[in-house]
């Protein structure tokens, strides 16, 4: 029988549900009163999240710097800007106030700002996040989650783009980039445009299989939890779409968001992040959006890696999470899952289905293949260069 | 549609698994080098922890203190014994080496080491651990857990009987009680006794149960999660009973209990905690295992609130966790459902069935049901105190 270790640390403080800003001030003035504030322009003018904090910071003297000028596949230019006014003005705590980009940004910022080199030096820069140990100390954090999507308000990843070598995640990651505080609020995600509310569901949807389509077949629990999660985005994501402002929708999607990705669903199992590995270089080469990257590429991956090996695996997936009939063949409940799959995306919520439809083109699908392959690719089912070109193509 | 608000922080960082008592060191040492040990004697011993810490403390230079004489439900008076050690020599971090009742003794210690009265004042000493807002600062605690049960590995909550007034429960809780470090190695479990093992699984799947049981029904991921850990008891704790030396089934259980208890499941519901209440104070007059006393209450309390205001609850419940025909009445599967947590308890788990067989009679059913009307009892259906001698003298 296997045995196996795992660890387990989630110290970001969450305040969850309508109205949870009114703890924005008890979660920033433990840190201190000298703000940067990184944000969305239009999200935080939309929900009125810059009018309550900024009103906040004058009736409680804080004194605050804007940064809202992070891209949507956040680059080391973002970055580097951020980490300098945090040292040129002695910032005492980042308030990130968007989805993913912008809490991916603040992480790194809040990391950078201790960067002992020259921050126009990208190529340090980079190295420096990536390398194991150099960064011991990163500034005080505080989130407000404008998307149910990444699930980075309660981890410790940051996504960002080497815009010089078209490196995309790999630097600023670890316990130390956790968020301390995230206040997230479903009806902030009222005005997130449709075709945003289905990435960032499918982005769930997918964070949570990239642990579950594993060898691992012992732990039965976190396989539940899973399940639980998918389950919520199959029922909540085409509600989400049709009813904006569901709050029963908009607050599961939430809420299940950071759950598919802080730990929760790793322990104890090797964690492949294939389709992750294979979409990165693509958000590298191309300003797409994540989730529907994900997406599009997941039935073709699935078809790829379906064998005896994984057949098991599919028959769970398919019979738990979307009800097929557990007393079909194998392979025919297999393939009804992915089915079932590209329903949910490409029809319940109406996301693009082709590559082509994001507006990619072949030209750089060797480069890219390469990149998703320069370390050891997929660990569920491993795949060489030309199968990642393979699926790409079939992705077209 | 309803909206709600709440707060999630669980910042306990865990190491799971086979050997994890390897980070014993790094967890400790950031806290200081004079650590009291609170264990179980048998316990330590059996398992060997008691050897490994004794020698990690002689190579590393640790000082410390040892308390072995925490009973089972955990009295004031070792509170008491325990934070006296504390002040008198300058303890730096608690480390309780257990499950529940050392665990929740070690909390109420970390605390008590800093009540400004005197320590031999049991009274005051449990107001002040009542009061909000007393408590300020508590030590730093890690924790060798060694059961499969309560969770307080991963929670702020204690237990604790004011052995003068008959009191269970009630002081001593919140964040800062949360452990720092909780140390969860499965194997430390396959010597506990069977009557334990099947106490502890119910412990952790009435406590899943005890926040499911709740008008709120626009939860579905988080009741999808309470689903996954109640599956996991039914079908893990009669294994870990026949082959008490199963990794899996010991390892599911194990990680199982601090999620039944430490927040995921309470979110956005009132948490009623009814059998709670109807079981501490039969605790705090009998020397009962807590585990029993609640399976042996479970069955007659459903059926004393199955109505037609809770009959889809429990249909739920049986479809989802048992796997009852959806397809059949409404009642009958709720009956069904009763009936398979019965046989859950009662023969898969082997588990006494009635409050005779654990030895207790009528003789303080007045004053226990006083005291768990004390304050308003059961948010998910309310009880009067009639109603809950009723419940008693039907599980007698």
């Amino acid at each position: 029988m296997r045995e196996y270790q795992f660890r387990y640390y989630t110290p970001t403080k969450v305040f969850f549900g309508a109205g949870a800003i009114e703890h924005l001030d008890e979660s920033l003035a433990p840190y201190g009163k000298k703000v940067l504030m990184v944000f969305d322009k239009n999200t935080a003018t939309a929900t009125g999240i810059y009018d309550y904090v900024t009103n906040l910071f004058r009736e409680k003297g804080y004194q605050w710097w804007e940064y809202d000028k992070v891209d949507p596949n956040p680059r080391l230019r973002s970055v580097i800007e951020g980490a300098k006014i945090c040292k040129e003005n002695d910032i005492e705590v980042v308030l990130a106030i968007g989805g993913g980009s912008v809490i991916d940004c603040s992480k790194a910022i809040r990391a950078a700002a201790f960067f002992p080199g020259d921050l126009d030096d990208y190529d340090g820069l980079w190295a420096w996040g990536a390398g194991f140990g150099n960064v011991t100390k990163t500034l005080p954090m505080v989130v407000i989650c404008t998307m149910a999507s990444t699930g980075s308000e309660m981890d410790g990843g940051a996504v960002i783009t080497n815009e010089h070598t078209h490196q995309k995640g790999g630097a600023f990651m670890g316990e130390l980039f956790l968020p301390n505080v995230s206040i997230l609020d479903p009806k902030y995600t009222y005005s997130v445009p449709k075709r945003h509310v289905s990435a960032g569901a499918a982005d769930i949807f997918i964070h949570t299989s990239e642990t579950y389509f594993d060898p691992a077949t012992d732990i039965d629990l976190v396989d539940g939890f899973a399940e639980a999660i998918m389950k919520t985005v199959a029922k909540y994501a085409p509600i989400a779409i049709k009813e904006p402002e569901n709050f029963e929708a908009r607050a599961n999607l939430m809420w299940a968001a950071p759950w598919a990705i802080n730990g929760l669903l790793s322990g104890g199992r090797m964690s492949g992040w294939t389709l992750h590995g294979l979409q990165h270089p693509m958000g590298a080469y191309h300003d797409i959006i994540h989730g529907q990257g994900l997406a599009i590429l997941m039935p073709h991956w699935m078809r790829h890696i379906l064998s005896d090996n994984t057949v098991d695996r599919f028959v769970r997936y398919g019979v738990n999470v979307f009800g097929i009939d557990p007393s079909l063949d194998k392979y025919e409940i297999a393939n009804k899952a992915i089915e079932a799959t590209e329903d949910l995306f490409f029809n319940k919520m109406e996301m693009p289905r082709t590559l082509s439809e994001i507006g990619m083109t072949d030209e750089f699908f060797d480069e890219m293949a390469t990149q998703a392959t320069a370390r050891p690719m997929g660990m569920y089912v491993p795949l060489t260069k030309e199968e990642v070109i393979e699926i790409y193509k079939a992705a077209l």
